[in-house]
């Protein structure tokens, strides 16, 4: 081979440069500017993550990876575990260690303290330690080391998990890293140096067997998390604290939203009267939407045969997250872990003539898949949701009118909520062979997807390979209030299903043609997107949400008539009022409805009653003014009907 | 003993009369009148029934069984079984009998014909066989004999069937029953003379397994129904006709309401578009009445942990109407075949004050009971339905005026679909230990269910040993439209489950005390309530629960868009709109509507365009006039609002 060969570079943008065999990702970076270089933290190679020295000599695509990147954050926090582990041999001398990675939001590092017990309380002291080796801005060096030496390496350390890690590695392929005083056993990447990290924050320890299993031995798990500035810690650590302020499993207790009775089940969330007057509010405004958008509601059982998922072929591919089946004579049922099969029998229920279509079937199903305990958590990981699904049964010409108007309809879903919108468009990979269906109309389908987003003037990221098996997908990640991102809403086109379950329209040509399915659901799960409408507003949700919406709170006893005379009025209006009518104080009775996070509080004493008005109270705001019982109500009318969100509603009374 | 000993008989209005021991009820009929013994067919003693020639000797309490009592029709249908066997024994001699009861609507007879064919062509003839013997005046004689004799008598004859029946009796209780030359071992009892058959119609001819078991001989079962009066069999042919065009089943697939698919599986409803608006506005209606009357809605899993169902006593108890527990980690799950337990479970999530008493929690709950295949039957026999559920958690002191808000409840309810209502109170047997809970809670409540019924001045029967185990209960029992029998929603006290759940609330004294529970359901179930709605109203909907409430007709298709606007104005409003605006003849566009029973068809033309009116058709009743588009909306939002029924709607254009 040529020392002189030279290699072609492909950047995000599609701009490709040559460069000389063994350029480092560094140097490429250099090459576009100091800047980027400076701010480099690991480059993405033809999908692998690469330390910025690694010397490159084939062509590819590449992306440098700045802390802005996932690749770059996920480099920076596994280097950050490495720099945790300095520290805690510095600290600890004789810990050994067991495997520490980057996760969503940080790093742990898995410890044998042999017997020491290390707690929350020691994590201050070994933070220190930690910026201390991070500000001695040591590199992180990448050596090939052959198994016999690694092996022989940690048996002289005494690390037995080291050990057992190295007895599943080829020889040939092992790589350590080290920096400082510290060696690990690491496939890397890392960032080049220590320095890069100016701040940490040790969140948590808890307990992790070896292998997840609990016959081996309970490690200690120091949770932790870093940032290239003090500030993003800050920033972190407030958001951090905000979250736990709205944590739905605590909110959702305080407010009656729903429980989770262990008589009844785990992950079987009830929904209790608040929750469901929330829920139920929830499914009208989207029922409302999607009646006027063509959709049409059906209801199918919660078991079917498992004949029909043979049939649609989740059943037994899928049997890890099903539930067993049920004998019922000499037929098996199972609990439905999809709507789609139903609607499906319901579209080939009769002969459908392209005049029908498209056929926009909707339902409030509720599904049932198996979680292993440990994951069950609150509303957000449950074994029964329900979906707002549906599915749209058109010719391949109406596809992108329909692709349109589901994510038209997505798009508006979450505007109500205040809730930024990211997209992704999740294509196959061309590599894989997982994917189902005809390669031609994946690549009209991917086509057209992108058309209708560029049309739509849509801000968007592809995804290659993140495709379900069936078609491409549209995938829609909201920020909430927090900034935090969470998957909700989904766009999926189908191919598959259509052959599976022979489904078929009759053409203006008078021949069977097989439709195209769109899967779609704005919210996702009514349960999970339930913890997450919680966590957005804090509980403090808008007027049309808010299980109660105004407590009425009489002065005195004398006033208690009158209250309920307005109740009245207002709840012919279908609005959902209380009365405080207990012989107590006016200020409990206003801290009361604060805690229970009640939109409005009207105050009625002897002015009000002489003078037919109402003093007005916004939770969290206080007193928003006196208005005539009518012009109150328009108020009320106009927040509900309109949707307007807490902190936009103007009061010029 | 003494032969002038007297006997002391209780009548149902409560007067007693003393008769000498050995007078029949025939006689005691006489004492009261010669019309009501002519009318007799049989007498009610202690809750056993006897032939009006058998010598009473004991005191008792007596009703006298006219044709217009169940007992009384049971016994005439019975008596008529035997006439036709009698008809079946002179046409087809050798034919072997079977067992031949009475049923709701009639009686059947299953018949071993050999190796003769009985179709529903020889029907007509053992008709006519049948009217002939019964005009013979022949007496139903009575006859004890013992079990050697009969065995004799069934063994000569070559009736293996009989032979069969007599092994499981014990010698000292046969009773043969002759009329004309006419034998059958029969318990009785029968009608005086088989004169009193004026009327027969042989309905249907069936196989029938011996015991029902698919290993014996399949016997041929005829079915027929007899009445006192040539009338009543008209009225009867008349009611089974009309009820053949109402048959849900059929109407359920023409108009959309749902569909059975096996694939999903037996028993399963899957609700189809249109009928998922009807069941979505009756849940509505029901709902917006709940919320008025101060319920709490709440949504619970369809399946729970068995333990839940263990400490409810419906599991193993009832295992026989229930699926199979699914294991799910090491426990076990069933699909909830009631709701009562989650609810329990809500209300003893917190401590409960007597402040928050009642507590009324609703759901709209799927539950899952075994049916056996046959006896499956469209939406009114299923395996899956849906609850419009209750429970109502209150103070003894709150009993009262808790049940007159149910009974008012579910007799509102039934008066929106102009559904006659019989009220039956259920009380314990106090002869019979079934019953759970304390013997004195028992009696004040069955005392303060009469109290309200009578406060509420209704007109009510009591049947003893009709309570539920855990309490008394009210039934209501609709008639529709063709005058036939349903018992829909009840009314049930429950003294039992407060124990085995161990619910409590804190009284004003400061100490725990157990509520009462009230489980109630108007419905009963969505999916059999549907069933009786779609035969009540043979498919014509009222407007408010119509699919489509409209139908659009433009003449031609220049007056397309003006049907557009309409729509969508009306649309608006919320109401459920179609435009239909095919290139049609008008004649084909109204022939189309009419068959989807859409109750109202707005023809627009160019008289219409010009003056902005609307021609309005009713559905069966034709053109009902010409309107302005306003005052023709005004007719649509009040005939909605108001829940009016089809034919009380006036127009007054």
């Amino acid at each position: 081979m040529s020392q002189n060969k030279t290699i072609e570079i492909t950047f995000p943008d599609g701009n490709k440069r040559t460069y000389s065999s063994g350029t480092t990702g560094y140097e490429i970076a250099a090459s576009i500017s100091q800047g980027l270089a400076r701010n480099a933290l690991s480059v993405t190679l033809n999908e692998t993550v690469l330390d910025l020295s690694y010397p490159i000599t084939t062509d590819g695509t590449i992306a440098i990876n700045t802390w802005d990147t996932e690749d770059g954050k996920a480099t920076f926090w596994h280097s950050s575990a490495h720099i945790l582990a300095e520290a805690v041999e510095a600290l600890y001398p004789g810990a050994k260690f067991g495997i520490g990675p980057a996760i969503e939001q940080g790093f742990y590092y898995d410890i044998d303290f042999g017997d020491r017990t290390v707690t929350i309380e020691d994590l201050p002291k070994i933070e220190q330690k930690f910026i201390e080796l991070a500000r001695s801005k040591n590199e992180f060096v990448r050596k090939e080391i052959g198994k016999d030496e690694a092996l022989a390496y940690y048996k002289e350390k005494g690390d037995e998990y080291k050990v057992d890690l190295l007895q599943d590695l080829e020889d040939g392929t092992i790589t350590f890293y080290t920096q400082g005083n510290f060696t690990d056993l690491c496939r890397g990447p890392h960032i080049p140096s220590t320095s890069a990290v100016k701040a940490v924050k040790l969140l948590n320890v808890a307990g992790a067997y070896w292998h997840g299993d609990s016959d081996n031995k309970q490690l200690t798990r120091i949770y932790g998390v870093s940032f290239p500035k003090k500030s993003m810690l800050d920033a972190h650590l407030e958001m951090l604290e905000e979250a736990k302020k709205r944590d739905h499993k605590k909110l959702g207790k305080e407010l009656g939203i729903y429980m989770i009775d262990r008589m009844i089940g785990s992950g079987l969330p009830v929904w209790l009267p608040n929750g469901t007057v929330l829920r139920r509010r929830l499914e009208a405004f989207l029922r409302d939407e999607q009646v006027k958008r063509g959709y049409q509601e059906v209801i199918t059982p919660h078991i079917a045969n498992l004949n029909l998922y043979r049939t649609s072929g989740h059943y037994p591919y899928y049997a890890d997250s099903q539930y067993d089946p049920i004998q019922v004579d000499d037929e098996e049922y199972m609990l439905k872990p999809m709507n789609c099969p139903h609607h499906h029998r319901i579209f080939s229920s009769k002969m459908r003539s392209y005049r029908e279509l498209p056929i926009r079937l909707s339902e409030f199903g509720s599904v049932y898949r198996y979680e292993q305990s440990g994951e069950l958590n609150g509303l957000s990981r449950v074994r029964g949701f329900t979906q707002d699904d549906a599915h749209i049964y058109c010719t391949h010409d109406q596809l992108k009118s329909e692709i349109k108007n589901c994510i038209d309809l997505t798009q508006y879903v979450f505007s109500i909520f205040d809730m930024p919108v990211d997209i992704r468009l999740s294509f196959r990979d061309d590599n894989d062979e997982k994917y189902g269906g005809d390669l031609e109309h994946w690549e009209r389908a991917q086509q057209e997807i992108r058309e209708v987003a560029d049309e739509l003037g849509l801000d968007y990221t592809i995804a290659k390979g993140e495709a379900s098996f069936y078609g491409p997908k549209i995938d829609f990640i909201i920020r909430d209030a927090i900034g935090r991102k969470w998957q909700l809403g989904t766009v999926q086109l189908d191919y598959v299903m259509p052959e599976r379950f022979e489904l078929t329209y009759v053409g203006a040509d008078n021949a069977k043609h097989r439709p195209v399915i769109i899967h779609r659901a704005p919210f996702g799960s009514m349960e999970r997107f339930t913890s997450i409408l919680i966590e957005h507003f804090a509980g403090d949700f808008p007027l049309w949400l808010s299980p109660v919406q105004v407590k009425v709170l009489p002065i005195s006893d004398q006033y208690n008539e009158l209250a309920h005379e307005y109740a009245n009025e207002w709840k012919e209006w279908g609005m959902r009022i209380e009365v405080d009518d207990r012989s107590e104080q006016i200020g409990g009775k206003i801290r009361d409805a604060e805690t229970a996070k009640v939109p409005y509080m009207v105050i009625l004493g002897e002015k009000e009653l002489t003078s037919r008005t109402v003093s007005v109270r916004r939770h969290k705001k206080g007193d928003v003014g006196t208005f005539s019982f009518d012009s109150f109500t328009t108020l009320l009318k106009n927040e509900i009907s309109q949707y307007i969100l807490p902190d936009k509603v103007s009061y010029n009374n």
